[in-house]
């Protein structure tokens, strides 16, 4: 059977999938290393999803009224001291500026010893401190309240173990930081972008999550309460998808966040931070791609709709070429997701037979082939990239011209919905919540192998009664865990409320957590 | 007479336009400076401003084909040496990456000295190198070009002396890299670019330009030819608003960026480079800008009618308060410029005079005011910001409800052929080209102070005829112009073919120059 990956994502075991995620990352023109350790360049298809990820989550986040603004790349050291909280439970594993100047010395630069910064600069791994500087400059009145700033950026956190998307030493992401007058109001704003980070993965990437509040070790530094959204990957690990924190007074006190409140006191602010980055691009491969590449969700396909021109150095190719422009033209004047559709008539050079499977890898999620007989019969023969097969061979159907332009909008959103179903029958299938005991658990899990992408058999998510413990208990259920690869993700807001026994304590259980190997 | 900036940006002569400059900024709450040494804060109705400028930006470069991709912000200290000519050329002020840990000592945040890099880091003042890098990779065959890519990123430049938005050690931009065929192909592209930063200047920013090719000693290092847009700023000085610039074979050698070509042979590519940056609000501000502050073409306003509630804490406001709110849900269902009007209710708690001067200040175009009887007459009474003021007096005028609604897509293309056409007069009024010596150069620009922001009575440009000297006699040139703080712009692509005589050589003209004080 011809395949567009030379890699299949299972063969009994999980061990293949993580060479298949890096087959797609390559195969479907995504992303690749650069010379710059850790450092990745996304390339224009990539980048092409980013920028649809980036659009329909910029728009929900202007829709809850936050507003878009930029600070500076590089953060001076001492900013880092004054959060100590912070600055101990933050990696410390960060890029340092510490010369502003090269010379040329015997025709070669080198960095002139002469240039030394009088205070090292930090490239920012996240911009909680120096954003905190502005809001303690901006805020002076409870009128100033609530104020709710986003950025999309780039950070840098030195990794030494690396994986595009998913682990790299520069991401792009957005982070929103927010300041209130009282906790109810930043409390409510921290579940709001927890909220909008859960509608745009299943709605936008229809990629299916739960959300939870993380235990008390998985907190960010300095965070009272931090939330999150899990995705389960296809090879049954979690993938953290978004985060949203409630910072309490702590960043507000450390930085002197203050507003005089109507009755004239002054107070400091409750605050909240919230991101999501590039990692998520990482999710939507490994939801949604296939033994053929990746299947992208229309509503952040770059181009929903690629027409292969059929060409033959022959004189009809003129008539083809004219037929798919005509048909590109007709469907960019339709409407999917209340926007223009996006498509693309594909006319490099190259054998039209490659440039179809080129699309299938990519995952566009409808792909048209355009011979000299559509073109004169007036019709189109298509593919659909989530039902690409008939049992081992590539399905296509035709439909006259008309009724597939009419067709197209409701095909990409049946195509998107068939995306989320799918990967919620996944997730919805593969959580247990009939484990009683840790020595089940174990037995379940087994032994996990050194290498970090073990193999073994399929294995889902646990849904376990647990007694909340915290401090030192917590640590200790935490190294248990550890020694089988396994952490908790979450603490799902959904509680079925069945009750029961702590897996980790023997104590009567107050809710459920969630325990999975995880990205 | 009420003016809603403190300072005036001519009171007969140039010396107060720096202060007014930096007010304006300040009091429309564009930008700011950061704890960071010359690095900007840009706030969110400044960075409002610069998504507009993106978006429209961004939809140009990609109608002429290019795709948006993203490389990585360090570049190894190793690429620097490949290009000569461009390391030599270009300016080494560049912030040096050396450590990638931080440790705590003594409960202290120090660099690890354990934590050196091999090979130093620079975090990228323009990404040439690291791009050329990957399409040394990307491209084999000529099937594979022209290769077309573009990237929005933020650059560091270390700067000694800065100004928001016209130099800042960090700056965000677009950056076009492009490799292509033959010569010819090339030049094409070059010329492509420069006309869309024209088209996007005069239409988007509805600020005119000339656009030319830089005189030779004013290339980017390594081109082969460099073209700009120039705008004249209400001081006189030109603002370079964008470059293009043609590189000829010479990265493509030096990054060896070969393919193969229809007759197989193995060929060096063309290759060109063109970029525009924040830099762009600074012209905006000093196009526009008034004594009352800012003035946005609607193309770039974040928010093109703001509608101020007169409220007085009376049963009636809530009347006024859904009277405002429905004007702006109807405004945001009429189409400007082909796209949704961007309306505003602005319902913060502060006085509503003080909103009106804070929306002047900030250049939103039309500014409603809404009180009881308008709301009851079912009446708006509007401002516009490009006619603020009849005489001394602010101006406003009333129009029924239905008929402003429906005026306003009108309104808002008038107040932008408005600015635009104020600013050609200003520039077209400005140049002159009757100069026949450099001696009557020097008169009439005069001496200039030390002080970069020079004062003296208000001066255009200069067009004049010349020879187009080339290596040391152009630098002789140079030199008597930086005398008097002038420099060569452009070589206007729009030559008049009059002739006469070089204004320094004395040699017949081959073409004219313009001649000018500079940002």
């Amino acid at each position: 059977m011809q395949r567009a990956l030379s890699v299949s994502r299972m063969t009994g075991n999980r061990s293949t999938f993580p060479e298949w995620y890096q087959a797609v990352i390559r195969e479907a023109d995504l992303a690749e290393n650069s010379p710059v350790r850790g450092m990745m360049i996304i390339k224009p298809w990539g980048y092409g999803v980013w920028e649809e990820v980036q659009r329909d989550l910029d728009r929900r986040i202007k829709e809850t009224g936050h507003l878009n603004a930029y600070f500076p790349l590089f953060i001076p050291l001492s900013f880092f001291a004054k959060e100590a909280e912070h600055v101990e439970g933050f990696a410390k594993e960060m890029a340092v500026v510490t010369h502003h100047r090269l010379k040329a010395v015997d025709g070669k630069l080198e960095v002139d010893p002469e240039a030394k910064l009088e205070e090292p600069l930090i490239v920012r791994p996240t911009s909680e401190t120096i954003i905190a500087d502005a809001f303690q400059r901006w805020i002076k009145s409870h009128r100033d309240l609530p104020l709710l700033i986003n950025q999309w950026a780039n950070v840098v956190r030195w990794e030494m173990r690396t994986r595009l998307f998913l682990r790299t030493s520069e991401f792009l992401w957005q982070e929103g930081h927010t300041a209130h007058a009282d906790e109810a109001d930043a409390r409510a704003e921290t579940m709001r972008m927890l909220e909008v980070y859960r509608a745009f993965s299943e709605e936008t990437l229809a990629m299916p999550v739960i959300a939870g509040e993380k235990p008390e070790n998985e907190r960010f530094p300095g965070a009272v309460a931090t939330y999150s959204i899990e995705a389960m990957m296809q090879d049954g690990k979690a993938l953290q998808a978004g985060t949203s924190h409630y910072l309490g007074q702590n960043f507000a006190r450390a930085q002197n966040i203050r507003f005089q409140s109507a009755a004239g006191e002054l107070e400091y602010c409750h605050t909240t931070s919230w991101g999501a980055s590039t990692r998520l691009m990482g999710g939507v491969i490994m939801t949604h791609g296939d033994d053929d590449g990746l299947r992208l969700p229309p509503a952040v396909a770059p181009r929903q709709v690629v027409i292969v021109p059929i060409l033959r150095d022959k004189p009809e190719d003129a008539e083809v070429l004219a037929y798919g422009e005509a048909l590109a033209k007709a469907l960019a004047a339709t409407t999917t997701f209340g926007e223009r559709t996006r498509a693309l008539l594909d006319t490099r050079g190259q054998r039209s037979a490659d440039k179809r499977w080129d699309w299938v890898r990519r995952g566009a999620p409808i792909i048209v082939e355009i011979g000299p007989r559509d073109a004169a019969a007036g019709q189109v023969t298509f593919m659909r990239r989530d039902q690409l097969r008939n049992g081992e061979k590539v399905a296509s159907q035709s439909l006259p011209r008309e009724a597939f332009i009419g067709q197209v909008p409701a095909l990409l959103a049946e195509i998107q919905a068939g995306l989320y179903a799918d990967a919620k029958a996944m997730l919805d299938g593969n959580i247990r919540s009939d484990i009683q005991s840790f020595d089940e658990l174990a037995e379940y899990f087994g032994q996990a192998s050194d290498d970090e992408d073990e193999g073994g058999a399929f294995k889902g998510w646990v849904r376990a009664p647990w007694s909340r413990p915290t401090g030192a208990a917590l640590d200790a259920v935490d190294a248990r865990l550890k020694a089988l690869k396994l952490t908790l993700r979450n603490i799902p807001l959904d509680q079925s409320g069945a009750g029961g026994t702590c897996l980790f304590t023997g104590a009567p259980a107050s809710e459920e957590v969630l325990i999975a190997r995880a990205y």
